[in-house]
């Protein structure tokens, strides 16, 4: 929070347009709409807010270009995307995350034949590394993760502490995985034999793309055999299942709490919001966005966005649950249609 | 188990009026109703329990006041909350829990400028503790738990093994956090910006209020700025999501495997039962009651209890599911309807 | 990978019956269906994939008996059940799992009282022994994984990285834990009193039979006194809640964000699909599946299939779902009664 911006440099590092405010006035600080004072700058992201933006007590705001303002209060700056900019406003004030320190700490545990360059990676206290490990330069492992055999980790990975990664998977470059995901466990399967379940074993490996983020306690079984696969640039939330033989396209994001099941595919792009269920070997089409706790028991055609379960196109189960609600209204209806034949009758 | 207690020292005990026993017989262990003999003492907590309370054979058990119980087996205790009662019960004679020994264990990573007294702290083996960390006395780390930079740790805290508390974390006093739990993970923000999705700085922290309780595997994203806060009181169950910039209130409950969207709100003695789902930038009125795997998308009113996606107040949705499940019969009415008046045509 | 089979040692190994190809070529690899080349070995488990079977370029495909199969391509072995088979083609080609080796680690923490013999368990990097814990010959525990006080281990265990199992939990022969599993933690238990809710001690434990699996990021309460009991054979998938004194009867399945409430009971042979939940103190009969997301909350008959929230027999709530999906058309139907009525009148 050191280096204060004047309102004319905080404009032109978002190439924003100043529409009230002396271009030197400072700011040294950022918060929120409604706990922002006078050296703050804040950001109006979401026409919700837009009661805090009229009581404000920031010193400057990040507006929508296009909304027409009258206020006697803040500095306002016009920007396409307030949300967008304003993370360059954070990435400025920020307390520096911690940069990268390259060093082994003397509490790891490296197997013999792991291959990294000790000058190159930063293995924080506890960090356990099996044999055959290999590790990017610049890749960071937190405190306490536990790196099982052969696995490949790329280069500029951030891996948080308590995390462990299973044995074989292949990890891109940057990808980041939050505290406590399990990578690689072994898939949910078994055959019923003599009256017993008998584990199926789970010889398969995870395989997780460049630029992949992973959410923490999120679980990623390996594939029965062959790969589960996470597509370069996809996004998981914590908390998320992903089932054995799962192949997720590229690109997708996937929210908290959602489970994919054993084998079966998001092409890319796809969005799954939270709390979604996707059954086994079926195919989710590109582009497509499941809503929170969509069910999906069949595949379905991409660019389309589906809610309800099982999963329909979002206009029909809006529909059908405006109906629902309706229900003791139709019933009414038809006491009466009764009533009336009775009579006519 | 050691200590046996009387018939009438128990009903002292507990404040609980002697129905039917003897003052002088001694009990020396606990059980429920189904698995107690009779040196036991049980209790009745809960009216589906009847048939086991009727059939037991427990030396004695707590039973409500008021309620009319004629048995020619154990001898009774009325008492207000047998429940309640029971556990003062079980502190007698359980197995003392652990008692705090202070010490740090020679494995422990301790960064040279962490603030603590290693005379009133316990830090259990393998526990990483990074620069800047502060520790209240009285409180208790458990094993191979990491503790990131500058987190603030108040008095008499009990905290899990195999947790992470990330950087900057605040937590009062008598907070207690379950093994496994994940507390200050990035939240889960991205813009989506030339055909990819590009990681939106998390910076802010989490806070937690005194007597907060966190379940196992829990997890609670830290701000995008500012603050994630958990208020005084507040006892989450297991696998739960907390979102980045969630506010939750004083003395609230939130059952496993709940999710809270980025910047929902729930207010004070707010209850959240399992598996619900409330989405980002909403508010929860004070006392509000969700009903198990209620789906919150609006804003709610306090002091209702709410079931059903979209979360309606209890009685309306009941008595819409209660119509669903008569459609068939609906639609048997509709046809005969339909028939009798093309006769009438 | 390295020793080749040939067809006919293949169709010995698996009790199968060649339909077509020579007895003497040879295969070096296993593959899905649509990853295979002509040295692999494939299998058809799932009709679904009969057009990845038409389209294989693998060099031998395990199909199921009876079906009439009429290609140009691979060599063919019938068996009852190609999935199972394949299960053992997999066990010969998998890169052997890791052999157990017996040692323990020096950066093992052990309280001096630990009962196991160094010279037949495995102890991985950071693991954590506590007081009074015993561990049977043939066990491995995981990297960094914490055992706590008095904790009883069976023969042949294998616990993953980063587990904890809290004090006093007994396990069984041949348990499977994978990573990041929590035994043992504190039930979620208190009582309203003076505006805060006070917490009720949990003093049980957690019991578990032989040869259960329990899966990554699970976790399951002690009970409050007495006993959670997972029965023997059940295997628990990812991220699963089971509460406190639950009792969970012999081989039954329950898959990934399934939640079991406390005092819930499910009885032997039950089938519970992922994302279900059971409430507090009700009964699930012997052989009963639960769909995904079925929600219970009263006693369900065993033996049967059930789904939906409130749970109903699967016949029935497919039919009111299917009435749901119909609702617009009904409204339409009442409205076509109402105008002809209107006409009638």
């Amino acid at each position: 929070m050191a280096i204060s911006l004047s309102l004319s440099e905080l404009a032109q590092r978002i190439d924003g347009k100043i529409i009230c405010g002396e271009a030197g006035s400072l700011f040294s600080g950022m918060a929120a709409l409604d706990m922002a004072g006078a050296d703050d700058i804040s950001f109006l992201g979401n026409e919700k807010y837009l009661p805090q933006f009229l009581a404000t007590k920031a010193g400057a705001v990040l507006v929508p270009t296009g909304y027409d303002f009258n206020t006697n209060g803040p500095a306002l700056i016009a920007v396409e995307n307030p949300s967008l900019a304003f993370g360059i406003v954070v990435k400025h004030f920020a307390a520096q995350a911690k940069s990268f320190r390259a060093g082994v700490h003397p509490s790891v545990s490296v197997s013999t034949n792991a291959l990294f360059d000790p000058d190159k990676v930063c293995l924080h206290p506890g960090v356990v590394i099996m044999d055959g490990v290999s590790i990017g330069d610049g890749s960071e492992i937190g405190a306490n993760t536990v790196i099982h055999e052969n696995v490949v980790i790329g280069r500029d990975c951030n891996i948080g502490s308590n995390v462990t990664v299973r044995e074989r998977s292949v990890l891109g470059d940057r990808v980041a995985i939050q505290p406590g995901a399990v990578i690689g466990s072994d898939g949910y399967g078994y055959e019923f034999s003599g009256g017993r379940h008998v584990k199926i074993d789970q010889v398969g490996i995870v395989e997780i793309g460049d630029d992949v983020e992973i959410g923490a306690n999120t679980t990623i079984d390996r594939a029965r055999f062959g790969k589960t696969i996470i597509g370069e640039g996809t996004k998981i939330d914590n908390l998320v299942q992903i089932g054995h033989n799962v192949v997720i396209g590229r690109h997708c994001l996937i929210v908290s709490q959602s489970g994919l099941a054993g084998s079966s595919k998001i092409e890319d792009y796809v969005t799954v919001a939270a709390q979604v269920g996707i059954v086994g070997h079926v195919v989710v089409g590109s582009k497509a966005i499941l809503t929170a706790r969509t069910g999906v028991t069949t595949d379905l055609e991409g660019g389309i966005t589906y809610s309800g379960k099982p999963a329909l196109p979002i206009k029909e189960d809006t529909k059908i649950q405006a109906h629902v609600r309706r229900l003791p209204q139709m019933l009414k209806r038809i006491k009466s249609l009764e009533k009336l034949l009775s009579r006519v009758d």
